[in-house]
């Protein structure tokens, strides 16, 4: 049996995620009481160095700021709705490698940035352009040739109503992009159902979609894909599983 | 009571619908009898000098063909699918103004074509240009440029899969656009559901849509728009109208 | 690289937008803290003379109205949740030619106002009705006629519930009508779906269709149909194109 | 236990759904062996006097016309797809008052029939009009005075497409209106959805609805209707429960 | 034209919707401000004797109270969300003959109020009985053979969750049954959709639907069939419009 | 690792599935060629003396009937689209108890047969009662006593359209019911969709659901259901799981 | 006419419900004045012992708190929001056998408490496991051991989200599973409707499912299959039948 | 402008869409003329060496082998329904890194087949496993291993029905997983939705997804994850940006 830690009769945190899948658990706040979120992500930290939560919102925020302790540091991402507790001494790994991340409107900004700070959180570093959709076409091609120069290993596009952004920016690269649909938008289609139909009707192969307004997906997706293309990180799959055996 | 001619206990053919909505009878052949439909474009050609019919596939226009009198003109648009059938004799009143019409795909030809011989048939010129969808979105320019150029008042985009194409058009164009989105695609939003959203939700102001496949209603449209803005066809609404009196 | 003004880290301002388009960049409110909302306004009227913000409500205008400077005029439109923000001595260009508007019923009133007022200040006139719905047809025939006879070039049809007043005013008048589905209603398809799909399965050929409550679009489409048949104004396409090359 | 007959393993015939329901038990042949339904409504008729197999197609008919027997009349009506089997000697009851019928296209004829034909099956007269549609609204005026004169008690309303018809006759006429959707259509909201939700949420009270294509439904619930307004049938529901009981 | 009253530039009160159909107009007061619908109803009352207003809450009741005049008769039923204003010496209209109303849970009773008050007050007289519903089928029994054996003309049953009792009813029950699906419910289909589904696929014949919570319409069309099984109100439609003539 | 026998590179039958879930794998033949369908039921009946293979249509089955070796014994049943190969001498286990088997009406006998087939093969009695829907509720109550009387641990209900059945059913015993919704229907929610979400939103509690047209899902559910019942059967899953510990 | 408690104009408890169905009636407090929950369950629980109410929300308990007589012993299960009201005196049947309860993640906790509750509360014994999810699906295999070891004839298993842990524990367990949807989720299929599909869906034979957030009928059913297993509770539907008769 | 192709009045075959977006235009074949195809993939293998068409049926492909000239070799993937036209000399470029291909079912491998086959012309090396679905998880495992042994960057996973696999294979691995939903299945759900929610909704992070049947797109996109990891392939996208220039 794995290491699995307890918390009272409600949560098993699985403390060897990561090894499994490559990316630690990370606790979702929607619909949980701060007190529990606080209680789960001190746990997470102590074991593990590091914890992140998303989806908190501001007075969520505050609750678990007055709980935590001395010795770790806490920080939130007031757009990305992110927060992550860190032990004093605690080190992230490293990824070279580029992820750019591009939102249409204004309105998408927020999903665009609970990308961002996942992936930077993952260890990658971001290049981001936002306000750049398909009504004004002319403002994406700046940034689009900044993020190719730099070598951006996938693009990330988050757009709403529409959702038209992800189809013309893959035509217009070639590394993969994962489009984010988000629920700005009204009327028939208006919750985000509009821009995800868009992007997986894409007609230009290659792209890949996440589920709406899900930009944590997006980042731990990039993450991954910019983990393989780097040899410094030496993700060694197969000698790991060798020593450590999977032990379901 | 107003004109209407009664055929069988079946149809009642509207003789006036031109003079009140612009636009005569057209008869949609999809779900009749070849007989019927032989027969409804017979009275109306006789009454009216010139008779429209939509949707007719080549088996049903075989059989109108036989029973067609000699000093009736029968013409057929394959790919359109639509028969006209015209007194000898008969003129067509000549609108002046162009309509541009776009296909995304060659798969979203017919619908476009649909549009271009409704367009024409109601006395518009055309313009248009297929296969120029965002996949590869550098093909679009050069016609787009062409259609501004020869001063075409409205541009119908014909796009199915994404649906993208008519957003980013209207995005470039000063002019109306109308959208009709194509059946053509596969899977979630596969039936022409993903593009008319896509067009509903545009980020694209000026952008109006029609219904999926509606290559029809999209010509209407434009003719109606481009006669508005012609001087030489007369519109008279205002005299005609007195002189005639609603009679409803 | 076009015109276009960073705010922030957060909007690219497209200031050149009117001249690809027809129609400048509008900023739409909701979902926006009202300080970014000011900012953007302000922004725009500074650049461009003239900035409009819509589905502004009471609240958000309060916020605008205390950080707006001096040499501008501020003006809300209550109803149609419109505001729009002039530099002192901006001139609006008149474009002649009519829009009609038409609500079916009181709920559907406030996207009727956006309509009329969108129309209005990109420089149409409007004649509008209210109140006319199927339920009590007579109702209906008088301001329509009063609208024909004004010459309106284009008439907007707003309608909620089951959505059927813009199919019965297109069968009765030679002009385009855009059909606006409101989201009155209640139970199955009350959300603007049954108006919605009423209006793009309509039998009057003739009809166009923008998003459920999309007065703004109408208002958008309306006034670039008028113009297009108005010499005065002359939308000199060609010229400005040769003059300016599109620099994409 | 009540009169109940068992056909092989397959069915249980309900013999006194009459005099419960007000119906007796009617046949639905769609999606059944054509010599199973044969022998359901020899039985039937055998027991009853007369038996009503609807949804019949040709085929089904002719297969059915082989096995009936010398003593029976057996009738198809084809538009309608209903066939009736009568015992020689048996005789309807006659209902009086009238029922009226409209069909806005031609489309809509044969769901228009089924509704007819049921109708008179169960003992009403019907007055029609067909293709009276409101793109072309005057042609509607005259058959409904017609029907209003004649007073039928009740007006049924077959429309497919956009399905504004029946609200628009309820707007007109003092009479209960039953709205029939048709699966007459394309695109979105094309099998009948659109005209479904049209008339659930119309702005007309007094109008019912049955589901898409049910003519029969609308059919008996019109007899039901008008059998109440006539006191020579003698519907005795009172005394005829205190007789026989409810043996439940 | 016909006499309509306008109501500031907002509305347009049709005062003789009654003699056309059956149904004098009536206030929806939901999304309508608490001033409008005050100004509304006293206006109608005054020209018609009598004003009916729907799905008008507590506090909007408080408003309108206000600003009654003395010589009118205000009247809220709570329960059925509905208000009366009546001109002191105003008389109804009696119609004789009865309406069942049935509800199947606790939960559907503010909707079946909603047809009761409105059958009521549009003259019927009503037997109801509300908490019968199916998990419990003996319940139903008795108070439906009291509404036949005091000879209900038509009964309502108003059902959501599973819908199924409007089908139970129409198989045991020799009048017309309207169905009224509410937004009872949760999961799957919760907010009335599985309700309407079953009530339209019912496979008892003779039953007719309204939209999900529509309590008023299954009133109105409950009163119209009632009336026109009765002669006493001498619904005269022959010789009125001969008189009258439709002016539309 | 497990026992799984490779058939070519396509197929990995799961021979010790009986063991782990309590039902061996059961070859679903809709959607694959006969002869891998054959191949499959052959090396499945070698190694494990008995294969079951659902929605096999006649074609299908003459194609495997060819190939078939003289040492085993192919049974098809018509109505249930069942085969089963056995070899000689194989014996099936019996379970004690009973399962109820209802269909609403004769167009749902397809899928009850389907479940009852399932039932039998998987060591169940049954009893079943075809064409008892809630049209004509009188005929359900005489097979329901009899399914009680003997002692059915577990009651399936078929039913199609308004899918009313097993909620009424659920209300009168008080064992299990298992509600299988069927494709039967026509319209809105005419695909099972209606019948589905009635038996979910069921305010019978205690009544279970499969998907659309699943016959042979809810024949396994209750063999399990009633294997747990009955002793003789010796269930003993502590000691097996002893014995063969889970060797994921 | 069976007992029945007719509680002002209101409602009809249905005093014999578990004589017929086996589950006595239950109070669905949700959408009800708690004023009417608190009439409700105590002239329950003075007729029947005790009483059971779902769906309480934390101050809907406060108001039945308050009215409680001495004599009754009240309970509130805050997580499940269930209450319960028990006379002093009375005893609750025992049911020997277990029902295993699985929670996905921590947010299907309140759902799987409801149904883990329901079941206690009609008389099983459990075991539950929560926060098990197939994202670390390790955690999974040491509570399903224990389950069967300790004989759980059956097995509720709660998710949200993708809803996948039903199929894969039905896949290594040889018990009844019942699926429980959650409406934890966002984006497409967000409210429950992709674990509802995935559920009916289900490659795994023997699962069968309940409504959304229907934790309360799973533990019914759940509670019924246990019962069926266990000869001590002496259910003996034939006998009880025969003394007292069905009496509808 | 760039190079491009006119066929006809067809079609406009981007020639240069390899250097903008990575992966050369492909043919789609459903829904064109053979001989339409046949012309398209003659002339792009003429221009580029090497020609892919996707959803050949077989007589397509018959059709298609009749035209083709000598000197070009053409090959037909008859499960992935696939054809390559490739002009003698013309040599692929090969990419190091491997792609794992997953089926769950039997059922799915046509999609697993497009995806492997699409991924291999575009110079990837493949692994596969079919027939690991989640009903009988242990044959999964083994493969699985194999897959992150041998170093594969990314693994598609192509399941139908329920959807799960992804789900539980994202959770076991550390490199990016890409979900195909398959249009396997029935009922509610069934045509692929089921699956694709589930993959949408999924509890994994670092799953991506595309649209229902669409092994094409997953193939083209593991081909960019996998190129982006190789250093060999040489893909300078900063120098041939300067080299070329971006020419829209």
């Amino acid at each position: 049996m794995r290491n699995i830690k307890h918390i009272k009769d409600l949560a098993r945190l699985d403390l060897c995620r990561e090894k499994h899948s490559g990316i630690s658990e990370v606790i979702l706040a929607e619909g949980k009481e701060p007190g529990d979120v606080a209680e789960f992500i001190m746990n997470m930290a102590k074991e593990k160095g590091k914890a992140i939560a998303t989806k908190i919102n501001k007075k969520c925020f505050q609750e678990i700021k007055k709980v935590v302790a001395q010795k770790y540091k806490l920080k939130y991402y007031g757009r990305a709705r992110i927060a992550t507790l860190i032990k004093r001494g605690y080190k992230d790994k490293k990824v070279s490698g580029k992820v750019g991340i591009i939102a249409a409107g204004t309105s998408d900004i927020p999903v665009a940035e609970e990308a961002r700070v996942t992936a930077e959180e993952l260890g990658c570093e971001t290049i981001h352009a936002y306000d750049v959709g398909v009504a004004g076409i002319h403002r994406l091609f700046s940034p689009l040739e900044k993020m190719l120069r730099e070598e951006s290993k996938v693009i990330i596009v988050v757009a709403g109503m529409e959702g038209a952004l992800p189809t013309v920016v893959k035509g217009l690269v070639d590394v993969p992009v994962i489009g984010v649909p988000t629920s700005c938008g009204y009327g028939y289609g208006g919750k985000g159902e509009s821009a995800l139909m868009t992007m997986l009707q894409s007609c230009s192969p290659g792209l890949v979609v996440v589920n709406i307004d899900n930009g944590f997906g997006a980042g731990c997706a990039a993450s991954l894909i910019t983990r393989g293309t780097n040899k410094k990180t030496n993700w060694k799959a197969k000698q790991r599983r060798q020593d450590e055996k999977m032990e379901i």
